[in-house]
């Protein structure tokens, strides 16, 4: 099976307390691609221009990613991002944006694209997320991602997309901007009644992630990181764990701790991102670590029931 | 064995999104006993005033608190507080403090109170939790909570006094203050060089709890309750479960899946003290309804790793 990404492959100029990069590789799809790849086959859909070289195109190769699906204008420029973390990382400040090709994208997915089992859709504009929806009909699980540009600027669109997909993948932020709910709880009910997915993940940051299905709610902190470098990223490395690793089972499925696993294995893959500037960790991370991670968050969150609680049964 | 509490009792005046209440049994203290009292025999330390009647005693009685060492002096006021949260139920406004009786309390401990096992000194003035802390020398286990307040205008006494306890309750916003440092987990480690707890622990209100030792960090979510009505006494409940539970074990130790599942019982409190306003939930609240949740609480946090997460190590 594959993991279809549509999303941007950009590149960033980002500056945190910890330093800056002028020109790196970036964009929601890198990040996820990037991620995914340690567990299943991946497929980018996106757009890139004359100045995306062989040397970008190489970190994607090296991870065994298919970029057939990405088209190249030539005589254009790539999508770039410029953004700037102050002391408090959980606040990107964006200092420039430029479209470029990205203004004209027009996506249209090739025959293994379109036959993918899992879809991802990364933040782009809603229309086009419905016109990748539409052209992967057998999709077992599609997955979409947001931001609150899109929340106020095409929220109409924004509800239409999120009706075609079973996994919303937001922030905490942009559920209370959608419903207008400052409770987590009461708003995920209200995004669940307002257009149905059968699961929807809650990025927290430093707070790590929650997940809220049909039968249960899980909850996973984030990993304890004395220094993060860069949390560019975080959110499409932890969407790329967590459908990578829906997609590494026979079928992909809704079984919870399947769903459990994906979500802790997405903080894994978000943790390890933090770790350095853009994709520059997970360009270096090992198997062997992602399974260390993820052990280590066993640890973080395992108790044994003492006596005392079944006592109180009585 | 038992637990001894040195902190406020008092009347509330309280303001939520979801009602109100012009005087209301509150304070530090009786949020932590009433909590602690479902796990152990508790004591509190502390005074009123005349206008504290057989009615708000009666709330101490009727969970069997022995409130021997609770000083009632004639002819002034219990301590008042007044406090309005906005929509947003994670800051409390503080409309009006009235010391009252508190302005001249010297704390003096009965014997019973000096051969504790567990002392717990609530928010309180840094040299009277010191005074306290100094009268039980025979205590195994010593937690201590403060506020901003005295992080600001007190901070050399009360680092004196957080020298001198082994577990350390704060929120995030006075782990950061204390510190200047933004980062949680190396704000914890700047704390545990500063002042050496064994224990610290981190309440982070609707994300939550999180507690660092000497060998392990561990995350409890928060309950994801669609409906808060008030968040007063939420910390002091959540202390009060994790030191009553540590009390009715045969010994208080410092096992490591001890300390967590104390933290999973004080998340538990915590979470069924908002559901009310003051200490009301609390006061009616049944053992078996813990018991409950803490199997939700379990439930919220488990998953069983997957054979690809093996499969990774090779």
């Amino acid at each position: 099976m594959a993991v279809t990404v549509v999303g941007s492959v950009a590149f960033d100029a980002l500056e945190t307390p910890f330093g800056k990069r002028d020109r790196i590789l970036g964009g929601a799809a890198t990040h996820f691609s990037l991620a995914a790849s340690f567990f299943s086959d991946v497929r980018v859909v996106g757009v890139v221009g004359e100045d995306f070289g062989s040397e970008e195109f190489e970190v994607f190769a090296a991870r065994g990613i298919n970029m057939d699906d990405v088209e190249q204008v030539p005589g254009a420029r790539s999508f770039f991002w410029s953004g700037l973390y102050e002391d408090d990382m959980a606040v990107a400040h964006t200092l420039d944006t430029q479209l470029n090709v990205f203004a004209e994208f027009d996506p249209k997915l090739s025959q293994h694209a379109r036959e993918s089992a899992i879809l991802f859709l990364a933040n782009i504009q809603p229309d086009l997320q419905r016109q990748v929806r539409e052209q992967c009909n057998g999709a077992a699980l599609v997955g979409l991602d947001s931001m609150n540009y899109w929340i106020e600027s095409a929220r109409s669109s924004l509800l239409e997309t999120m009706r075609c997909v079973d996994t919303i993948v937001f922030n905490d932020a942009e559920v209370r901007m959608l419903t207008g709910e400052p409770n987590l709880a009461r708003a995920a009910r209200e995004i669940r009644e307002l257009v149905g997915p059968r699961v929807l993940l809650v990025k927290q940051g430093a707070y790590g992630a929650c997940m809220f299905t049909e039968t249960s709610f899980f909850s996973i902190p984030a990993y304890p990181l004395e220094t993060v470098i860069d949390p560019t990223g975080a959110g499409d490395a932890f969407a790329g764990g967590f459908f990578g690793f829906l997609d590494s089972l026979d079928e992909p499925d809704f079984d919870d701790n399947h769903l459990r696993c994906a979500a802790v294995l997405g903080s894994v893959m978000a943790s390890y991102c933090v770790e350095d500037f853009g994709s520059e960790r997970l360009q270096r991370l090992t198997r062997r670590e992602i399974a260390e991670r993820f052990e280590e968050f066993k640890h973080m969150t395992a108790f044994e029931s003492p006596p005392v609680v079944a006592q109180l049964r009585r």
